[in-house]
């Protein structure tokens, strides 16, 4: 099926159907929900229908979110008519299915991150998407964060110059107890990987964002804690079957070097998103735990007054999706970089095109993890497929 | 005239009139329009009217901020028999009659800060919420930044101890320019006063909060550049009849001495209202440039491992309101603390009583304005009235 | 008596007498003793006499600290044909006694801030090393640090601009305890003041530095904690006769209004010497606590990547007194101030001149004290006089 | 020869005859010269004699420093009666010849890192000493940065738990220009390796001292800039035969997985030295750019205060070494982590006994680095000899 065209002699209306209605779908209704408010050269778009699994809880999420329609039947959802987007926002494992389904119906489709649980999956994915000829979207939302934007304009501009190193890591701290139960990312079934899918694939999209692609990597992960109760409270124990932490050393292509860690096993790091570029002109750095700042040291300062500058990357005329919003230094949040994803990609979708991180992206991100996996066996260099 | 009562039996659900639909107007509206998303114990709320003075503008905010009607006649919507929230997001000059408005009609009644231009207006809106019997509440958001909140919960928890000393400054940097116009905020007549209004009026509203009540001060306040274009590109000058920055000794009731600082001619501080509170237990630190933090210094920490806790004041089961929005450290931005006061303010209504900042804080604040301006004059110490 | 000529035509060689064997002793002794190590254009110093009262504790830290002889008769030292200059890091309340005797004895004076206790005493020590044609020099020892001389360094050079702003603040936290016994700091006798004189004074000396004159205040103290025990552990309670705290409006000469405190009841602040420049064209701050970093914002910077640079004041080549010490980063210490003032003063010694600050400097200094504790008082603004 | 022994009835003296005037000839003198100053249960030290090539250089060295003789004959002064401490301070490539005839005359023995150029050097060094029963000392100085020793009694208290990560980088700038000419660090011969080498041995080094042993690893490394000129300014080229970076994955012993990075192409970075630990009961975090403070997170802190401590590591009372210099809160530098090393050398030989790091623990450096030599090549993981 022809994806739905819009007309161009006004201004179109995208009607969306979001699948998923936790965690995620909570973030991805507020980008819908909020774009036509803070960016009026938007194309609009309606917030048609929400589908779940409990008609409870969608219904509830219908009222919160702020949908049209509640629906327990995605599948004859995504083959409605007069839904133009299609929005996967479900665990990973839901993924392939409901993306070949939407791409079936011709949607164009926006998928949360990761792609798939697998590579093989996620090679159907592209393949489905590609030859339906609809658009696709993949939700790396951390590229547009506005300090993450402004360092991928830096880097565009020349002003990192040849870049010598990336380093980054995903750090977080919530699996620490050995009490805590097997939640279902500690499952390879549902989760497909542990820290090395979860956070590292946000690392890895980010360096490949600012960095350009991966050529080959090393690596290793670790389970620290390899049983966990069943459930809460219980004495009944299970094995945990992903990775607890992942570290790997890269070599992009562009003969950058670094390494690049995920864990959830540090304490006190929250949402530790952090990255540091060096190259021949200057270095950038940059923390999701500190989200609006971006560090930039050039070399062409001044030479008695360089050092990093703690840019704080709100301010009108000059930061990127800053005008939308407030006044200089009025900090923006989280859930900001999910709506700037969706303003660009209306924007793109109107314009007849499409925009990054696309399911190619979300593809060659897949092939690096599944490098990692790999390599963490082969204990050697891998080079990425 | 009476308030409108909300039947208990069911859930009430409150129609707003917003007037303004500027800076202001647009913050508060996404309060009304996000807090039922987000708070599921928020009682609900309408956006029934916007009013503003240009329709065309009136109009586009309505349809970008989720308004059901536009209205260019505030007097009328404030009449209305089916509005129960009057929201005043006007500049400072109109706050009086607005406010004056909606309590003769019984309405409950949100106000941006300042709460008036003079002391006079103040008072009058005061008696006026007070004679009619109409709930207030006063629009100083930063007391519902998480971390504010939760120095202000560690304050009570006597987790500071007896309190020693409260210094705090509010700087900005877009006044630099001297070839930036007379805008309305350089005006007297429409803005009251400049940083010291502006700006200082916010930290002594959390000097207020956090410490009580502001005994006595003494004051300068200077205006660094005495004439601006009267518009932009004009070589026709205009005599600035606010301060560009104002300095402040001040001395609280309990004891503690600080300083208070306002200013717009800090390059490089584009919204860093921060304060430090130093008591006989601890330290606390916040600065709204890194909105998210909280730092605490606790005696009673081990010896060897002493310093100032970096908190980041958004862990669920941990920090106030965090529960409602997302996972550990997923940061939020500027326009969260405006949905938090609408929803301790909605929740304090359906309750049937009111919550602070009210129009009380706001005329307390007024006096120590006041008391500054004398101050300046005088070259004195001055009792705060 | 003239001060003892230095031949020209061979490098001289300056023989101190070192009065006092405590803290400052010590911080003075390390300078002399390394001063040549590390500066090779120094004049030759030769530690030829450290004085004190208990013949033990001199002898201990004559060799503790090099000094080649040890004397409880500074009185018969400091009128030594062989001393050349005579240092005075003895209590406040020795320094007129005994810079009048090496005034006097026609000696090259260095005194450790404050100049005195009193004004009176100030001004009778002026007069008298003026009187003599002694070079003099005051140990506002921080002047020194790196980040402090590039701070005025940038200054001078009108990287800043026009002064708008000058805030800063010295907090410690040794004397929370109420039960820590009256130790002499806590007797107006013995210290002529508290936390303003001890801590203020440093403040005030970077203000002066920096910005210019104070023209005129409003301030105001307290003492948080009345009493203390007569000694440790004792149940014998006696009056502390000096301020806890303080906290000053000020302005300059040249229009810059803001803030100075000085407090030894701030939790976690353990040598928090801080300030901020603003001006017209960019701003600074300063950190003892993190001594090595200057942090500066310029106006001029590219609009996208304006922000605080942090610099790490030691560069060859690009640092005040880095050639003479490490590598780039490598970093200095509290010591090192001192070592730097010696430097300095050793080489204006030598050219036949001298260096700021004198006792000129500690006398305005002074005057500022004076006018701090007549606006304590007064409870009104006080022209430093 | 046995090493000479010292009478225990009274306070021994050490004669010291350093090797090497250059930087670390001047990093080692000033600890001989101060130890005795600051610490007053040191044993006493005497700088004997100071060795280099230049009969002039070594003149002023010996000057500038305090040593009593200056010589250009190392292997006489080291075979001298009179010299207790041989300290061997010159470069890697002399460090194997200069021990082992140190150790042939019975010295004991202070050596810069790294041990040697070679893991076969370094072996034979280590069977010479312990051969000829002296002792040994290695001179990985940031140890004994006090911040770096209170984490190592944190982490030996069992404060941080069991480790998980440890993630280090030693990052500086000097090498980015292309212009910069081939000096010895760039050469192989004279350097044995480059980044790796010269900055990865430090944080190495800090793994093990607080992590334990590093079991296997993988490895890259890149020449960003393969050729030079052969000095400065000319239009000869040569190549650069050592790394300029290199990334490491590692494995400890203990289970804990980690990344470890050394490069001179990271623009910013002047001695960016930084390693985060994370335990199961806490994480620790360092940078020498920040020397004198630790960064601790506790899972034991009350839940809404968790955060990073930012710990000002020079407390009376509190903290390593610090009791020795000035007060709470006066930061120390670079060259005290130098004397701090020798001061526990020197304690640790009058008692008859050795510290850590000694030329086992460089050995074991050696091994990891030979095995990331190796790792860089063979493209697989590596076990630690």
């Amino acid at each position: 099926m022809k994806p739905r065209e819009k007309a161009t002699t006004q201004q179109p209306v995208y009607r969306v159907a979001l699948l998923g209605t936790k965690f995620m779908g909570k973030a991805h209704s507020q980008a819908y929900r909020n774009v036509n408010m803070y960016f009026s050269d938007a194309p609009k778009v309606e917030q048609a229908v929400i589908c779940g699994r409990s008609p409870e809880e969608t219904e509830q999420a219908r009222e919160a979110f702020g949908w049209q329609e509640a629906s327990t039947d995605w599948k004859a959802v995504v083959a409605r008519d007069d839904i133009d987007i299609v929005d996967v926002s479900t665990p990973g494992n839901m993924h392939c299915e409901m993306v070949l389904a939407a791409a079936e119906a011709g949607k164009q489709i926006v998928c949360e991150k990761p792609l798939a649980n697998t590579l093989q999956e996620a090679e159907r994915m592209v393949a489905a998407v590609e030859s339906a000829g609809v658009r696709h979207l993949l939700m790396h939302n951390y590229r547009r964060v506005p300090a993450v934007a402004l360092a991928k304009r830096m880097v565009d501009d020349g002003r990192i110059g040849k870049i010598y190193h990336f380093r980054a890591r995903y750090l977080q701290d919530w699996a620490l107890s050995p009490g805590l139960e097997l939640v279902w990312r500690f499952d390879a079934k549902l989760a497909g990987s542990g820290a090395l899918g979860d956070l590292g694939a946000h690392v890895i999209d980010l360096g490949r964002y600012l960095c350009g692609e991966v050529a080959e990597l090393a690596a290793t992960s670790e389970t620290f804690i390899k049983q966990r109760p069943v459930e809460a409270g219980s004495s009944e124990m299970a094995d945990v079957t992903v990775d607890d932490a992942a570290a790997l050393c890269v070599r992009f292509a562009n003969g950058a070097i670094g390494t690049i860690e995920a864990s959830r096993f540090a304490p006190g790091r929250k949402n530790h998103n952090t990255f540091e570029i060096n190259g021949s002109k200057g270095s950038l750095t940059f923390d999701l735990e500190n989200l609006n700042n971006l560090k930039f040291y050039s070399v062409d300062d001044q030479p008695d007054t360089q050092g990093f500058h703690e840019i704080i990357a709100c301010s009108l005329g000059k930061h990127p999706y800053a005008d939308n919003w407030w006044f200089d230094g009025h900090l923006l949040g989280y859930e900001h970089s999910f709506t700037h994803m969706i303003y660009d990609w209306l924007r793109a979708l109107a314009a007849g095109g499409s925009t990054h991180p696309d399911f190619h992206d979300g593809l060659r991100n897949q092939r690096i993890l599944d490098a990692a996996a790999r390599a963490s066996q082969s204990r050697s260099w891998e080079v990425v497929g």
